[in-house]
């Protein structure tokens, strides 16, 4: 098994044009999951930028990804002094799979101006729950170790209750949590829609994340929660936050209900 | 004046390309603003779509636009029997101004599945304050009509408070609260940043916003709210009602402070 580094690393093969094996680890009944997707797809937007970090990502799930070769074509949009805007785009069999708008920049380590959030507690590690593997999800759970909060997993008994989840995340092999980790970590939860009693495949459409700060050492909190499943559409609302109690990343994704 | 329907009306000249005057009034110190541009976006988005509504829209701001010709290019991604994707790209003298991956779908009237949330209580329209114009804003007052809940207002006397604001939004001249005053609407309060003592331009870098429900007439209620000011960036998270007390938008939006 390779690192999470060099799963998610792409070769450069042009201007703007990258390539990569993408990984069946990261596939869950087959198909690449999103947040491993993004983890790619801001590698190459970085390679193509001046800046440092992926700081605003916007995907566009389009089709299923599978396991083995794909492109990744950067597209600039705008090259500023403190963002570089890009199209970024997941080519397999010559049809576009993933449609991101990446914008770089570069963070610092300076304390916030102003946080207006606290972690909503959770219990350590250790009291937290590993869920039984999902179905086809054996080689994703070799990779990211997550921890749910036992008040969340209501479902697993089979009763229905609020769409939230809270667990910690962090990778099995040790990289640190970066940028492509929590790229992984606001898309690694099961669909809030098990918490509502309704199992199965819900595919994302749209997921916006944004990087807030480069994360410390250890262990991720990740909190997701949901407001609306109306019309076969619900939204997830994911909040991470490093082992310092600072708030790292957000992101909302829109997805299908399960039918 | 014109009404807003002829203002975000796109003329097809082509294949996936339309072109359109964009109206000074909804321009704030000469530069147009980002809600009013993703509404003429999501009208050309449905206008190459076999489906109804822009359900979702992830925008990147790349350059200021002003008012004037302006051309839009639509490119599709996929086409699917609940969803089409398109990249719509806002083009004003040769060059990108505005990028949007926005997903078309059609919404219905059922009633949701599950909603979790309610609205923040709010007193009523006639109980709430009409802002003095902010400086150059002229045309867009005379076009949105915002009204604020006086506890979120403390920043007007010079006081510096929680990121947060709450407002009724309706367009002046009648227009129906369809998609296109949602995507208004989610871009029309003024930033954040002056609740915690920073006035100043505050460029979106990208914003990305859902379409949950088709609005019921009448008032819409805004909440907005900022989790963290960071590193130069901030966001700003908003939430619309209709007056049957539906959520009918979600959006989030990261911003440069100003400087």
């Amino acid at each position: 098994m390779i690192g999470f580094g060099e799963a998610t690393a792409v070769e450069r093969v042009g201007d703007g044009r990258y390539e990569i094996d993408l990984d069946g680890d990261f596939a869950i009944s087959g198909a690449l999951n999103g947040g491993y997707l993004m983890a790619v797809l801001g590698r190459a937007a970085v390679a193509a930028s001046p800046h440092a970090h992926p700081v605003t990502t916007a995907a566009t799930f389009l089709r299923v990804t599978r396991p083995g070769r794909a492109q990744v074509v950067v597209e600039p949009r705008k090259e500023g002094r403190t963002t570089a805007a890009s199209l970024v785009t997941l080519v397999q069999d010559g049809r576009p799979a993933v449609d991101a708008l990446i914008s770089t920049g570069t963070l610092g380590d300076a304390e916030p101006v102003h946080s207006g959030a606290e972690p909503a507690g959770m219990p350590p590690p250790e009291e937290c729950t590993e869920l039984p593997p999902l179905k086809g999800a054996r080689g994703f759970v070799d990779r990211v170790e997550l921890r749910f909060d036992p008040s969340t997993t209501a479902w697993l008994d089979g009763r229905a209750g609020r769409p939230e989840l809270r667990a910690w995340f962090r990778l099995r092999d040790g990289h640190p949590p970066d940028a492509g980790a929590l790229a992984v970590a606001v898309d690694a939860l099961p669909p809030l829609t098990l918490c509502l009693g309704l199992p199965g495949w819900a595919p994302t459409v749209e997921l916006t994340w944004h990087l807030r700060a480069v994360p410390a050492p250890g262990w991720l909190a990740v909190h997701c929660s949901g407001r609306l499943l109306g019309d076969g559409w619900f939204d997830e609302g994911v909040e991470v936050w490093d082992s310092a109690g600072r708030l790292v990343a957000q992101s909302r994704q829109l997805a299908r209900a399960p039918e």
